[in-house]
């Protein structure tokens, strides 16, 4: 049934499916949409996406998004310098912040290891890290990567990297997720928080 | 946490919410994806949403999408111009068309009256059905608006307007959905698949 659907309606619904959890169903849902709505409302979406990869940068230390080449978190002087966090991606850095618990800086890998897709130690800022802990402020790596196979992964590669600075390496406890239920959480998730029970008393 | 996202990004996260069903999580991600993305892909979906509007329009007799003025419903010779298909929305007609079981014209409403969000009987493409059918060609008109309140009260509302020029004027049925499970259908599914029951012999 393609020729009953406009042309340029038809290149709007597969650009909406390119991106990530959009399925073809709601790709036209979006694309019918935006022919419906107001013409500025689509505008206001062109134009920020048109502007996006010439105004946001990498920060050239911590490799967090930055604007105007001005990084929020390298120029924030109240910051702990002596502790970094690890992270695989730049939402990862607001994930932490939101805890509001840490207050050292951050470096972002732009991703984690994957040998399956393509993605080797060469793809991750893991370098500058080197060059970063060498330079000999910092006293703990907090490695904040995702416990998936990927992110363990990378965790322990990182580690190993680090291993001739001779600095603290740690990582993000893992067990039950705040507010999770025991009888609904995965073996590994329990396992997990099994081997890193605490005490409760003393 | 503002501060930390530069501004370009923040204004596509916005527009990103602006499309139905996209929430705040959802337009974040769907945000870093475009920053992440080879910038090709960005400006596919930026030059589609504006193409969209001066390409597309609306065809002035049945109101279903055309690209540069030509309805491929209207300028379809094969169909039965006698009977008529009234529906809500362009992406009805699609729903009717995957049936393959109708093979007469279309006329799209443009939506349902629901004087709650201030819709009334102005906003429809109603005179101009009054007019094609008082054209005469037309014998039947299958009103298919939705099952919902509005789309009921919209079906009942085109009946009364069309009662004097004497067209007959007929309801796609209710019941239970093709694998539909009776034990979870709702009631009212329940109560209209009972009225509307249908001899299975004679």
């Amino acid at each position: 049934m393609p020729s009953l659907i406009p042309e340029p309606l038809e290149a709007l619904t597969v650009a909406f499916g390119r991106l990530p959890g959009i399925g073809p169903k709601t790709a036209q849902r979006l694309a019918f949409h935006a022919l419906i709505a107001p013409r500025e409302e689509s505008a206001r979406l062109a134009s920020a996406l048109s502007a996006l990869h010439d105004r946001v940068g990498l920060c050239p230390t911590c490799f967090f998004l930055c604007d105007n080449g001005r990084c929020p978190l390298c120029s924030d002087t109240q910051r702990d310098g002596t502790i970094l966090c690890v992270v695989e991606d730049p939402l990862d850095v607001l994930a932490v912040e939101r805890s509001g618990e840490f207050h050292g800086r951050y470096h972002v890998l732009g991703g984690s290891l994957s040998p399956l897709e393509g993605r080797g130690p060469e793809s991750l800022h893991m370098t500058s890290l080197e060059t970063r802990v060498a330079a000999g402020d910092i006293r703990e790596v907090v490695v904040a990567t995702d416990s998936d196979v990927e992110g363990e992964a990378t965790a322990h590669w990182v580690a190993d990297r680090l291993g001739p600075t001779g600095v603290t390496v740690s990582r993000l406890a893992h067990g039950l997720p705040a507010g999770g239920s025991l009888g609904y959480a995965d073996e590994v998730t329990v396992a997990r928080a099994l081997a890193g029970r605490r005490p409760l008393t003393g």
